[in-house]
């Protein structure tokens, strides 16, 4: 039987979706036994704090386990719009939030309420993995915009100009996954010129808002004009290790929100309730836990980087989110095959930068998460090992 | 700015959806403190499970917490495929599932596996509420089917083929939700033949396949030639009374599940590991409680029958599911005015047949889901009312 083109396209068609050859290997290389250092994923070592998991269950025992209102939980929408509210400024209320199945579905819905099939959305190289499924997934056309690593990945306004005809959306990500960029106001003044000149929809992924080393997190929503055209995409998975629960939000104009309502009755029939009690209370009750969450990835990319200075690896510090970026070109090997050497010698699994795109070729990706001493020894190898390629080229 | 055409157009253009304003409106008259009996909607009053509630615990307590395979968990889908192999005879391994968000999300799964955007898709009048918006978030067109309230809401040959010329799929559920019907070996015998010669995916909602009050279900996937063309769609929210936990999944040829993969990762990026946890207890352990929640629907349809005989009302006692489907038709009205002035008079609320499509006009819907004395005294009610309509016709 013929399935459709478009779930045989999702993943641009390789066979297990794009450059994710390094991961597989590192995880069957794992499965078969072997000892890998995995430094591939944004998934944390630390597990979710037992307050929040005392409150799913107060609430699974006390009964919240029927269906949830599509649109979430009122008391957690309202937690969510006064976090956005005080973070940004902008007015934002109940019928501005609607939760959804993770920061993933909420990418998802924000897409098929900007696009319909056939449209075409502009994402940035280099971009987080499921950003392309999630565009065809919906139906729609993905055009890439590159940020350039000699412009600290920042997303150029000439760059996205030129890209922008005939578009319906922009998917951007800051602070950014994976090159740890955090958009500084004049890229998203740039940003917010570009969508309003194009009449772009602007999906914001802001998962990573609360881990910023240095400088400043900006949400484009609170720029002139931007409000009635942005949809922030937010989730409690990075910020209080929520990972695998599957909450996030979409904070936007109050008629995309409602329109929403139908897609979740369509595609997921909402959140568990008991799921959304515990989100209330991670929000709620929550700062200090988020405080050192962020603490400890600032940390560790203090350690990293300082564990590279001087080394054949190049990095360009970064000032958020939860991975760091190494540039690896001066071994004169690309990032894929630098990756598989790397695991196959040294049994350390990075992501090479090819498997987010073009713009990082060159790069590799190493999540800070494992523990300290473990992270810093593993760079260390690293380096050395990139410093014999050189030696070698 | 400007939404999407498809997300605008989801529930068919209707302010709250199709036919949902007597349960609005029931809702409100609730929220303002005015007593209403519920017999709107498939939600259980019973609770799940402890031992159910014990596992989910045990395993989020136990750190499985982070994300899981978009597939889903190896143990579960090895508890999936053994359950509906044992149910149907039909070889089926762990390569044949995916877990899902819910029936829901399996739904959604199906038709973007089989539709392209502007690809059409059958569905059976009367419908599940949700269904027309699944197809469209697809990107596809709905085309209905009239099952006939005098052939027992069966699924006719003649009507499905007539209807069948460049369509791709065609869902149907059996149990039938809203009118309780089982597909019959000859009715299911008809659709296969009809989804063979036309090349159609069949996607078959069995979320009620559990509860049949008399005959048997009989799953098409295990029809001659079906298992390479059939998705079927399972859930626990009805059998297990796991509603508001999301977690249902797709049964289909591997090639299928194996697209669905990369659409989940776009979509939900998988379903917390917790809750799958408990739903492989529940499956496994599981029988007795499953057991008791269908004999409990199947003591309450046949109470709800004995209630209405003689009356007014004209009820075909429903063979499956949660649901009585009422023949009102004696008293003039159609089932919209006659369940809002039910309401409005009587404080009960009902579903109108025209809820669920054009095919259930003259019948309202009945969820056997409150406590049984209050059920019976409410359907007494009913029929008192329907009687006093009809003598003032």
């Amino acid at each position: 039987m013929k399935l459709s083109t478009r779930i045989l396209t999702l993943d641009g068609g390789g066979p297990r979706g794009d450059g994710w050859s390094v991961y597989y290997r590192a995880r069957d290389m794992l499965a078969a036994g072997e000892p890998v250092t995995m430094l591939c994923i944004g998934e944390h070592d630390r597990k979710t704090a037992p307050f929040i998991l005392d409150a799913m269950e107060a609430s699974a025992r006390g009964g919240n386990t029927g269906y949830a209102l599509a649109l979430g939980q009122p008391g957690l929408r309202d937690a969510i719009a006064e976090r956005v509210a005080a973070e940004t400024g902008v007015p934002t209320e109940r019928g501005n939030v609607i939760v959804t199945t993770g920061g993933q579905a909420a990418l998802f819905a924000s897409m098929c309420a900007a696009l319909d099939p056939g449209d075409t959305a502009l994402i940035v190289d280099p971009f987080y993995a499921t950003y392309p499924a999630t565009v065809r997934g919906a139906g729609g056309h993905v055009r890439t915009v590159k940020a350039r690593p000699e412009a600290g990945f920042q997303l150029e306004r000439a760059a996205l100009d030129a890209a922008a005809e005939g578009a319906r959306a922009l998917l951007i990500n800051t602070p950014h996954n994976p090159t740890g960029a955090v958009y500084s106001r004049e890229t998203l003044e740039g940003i917010a010129e570009v969508c309003i000149r194009h009449d772009l929809w602007l999906i914001s992924d802001e998962v990573y808002s609360g881990q910023v080393h240095e400088g400043e997190h900006i949400s484009p929503r609170a720029l002139p004009g931007m409000a009635e055209r942005t949809l922030v995409v937010g989730s409690l998975s990075k910020s209080h290790v929520m990972t695998g629960f599957r909450l996030g939000w979409v904070v936007g104009p109050e008629a995309a929100i409602e329109a929403m309502r139908g897609l979740a009755n369509g595609t997921t029939y909402g959140v568990p309730g008991f799921i959304q009690d515990a989100a209330e209370t991670a929000l709620r009750e929550g700062a200090a836990e988020e405080a050192e969450v962020a603490a400890l990835y600032t940390r560790r990319r203090n350690r990293a980087v300082a564990a590279l200075a001087g080394s054949a690896v190049a990095v360009s510090p970064p000032q958020g989110a939860m991975y760091v970026m190494l540039d690896i070109r001066a071994t004169g090997m690309g990032g894929e095959a630098f990756a598989m050497a790397l695991l196959e010698r040294e049994r350390i699994a990075v992501m090479p930068g090819e498997s987010f795109g073009e713009a990082a070729a060159g790069h590799v990706r190493v999540a800070l998460t494992i523990e300290d001493d473990a992270m810093v020894a593993a760079l260390r190898r690293l380096a050395r090992f990139a410093e014999s390629l050189r030696e070698a080229a």
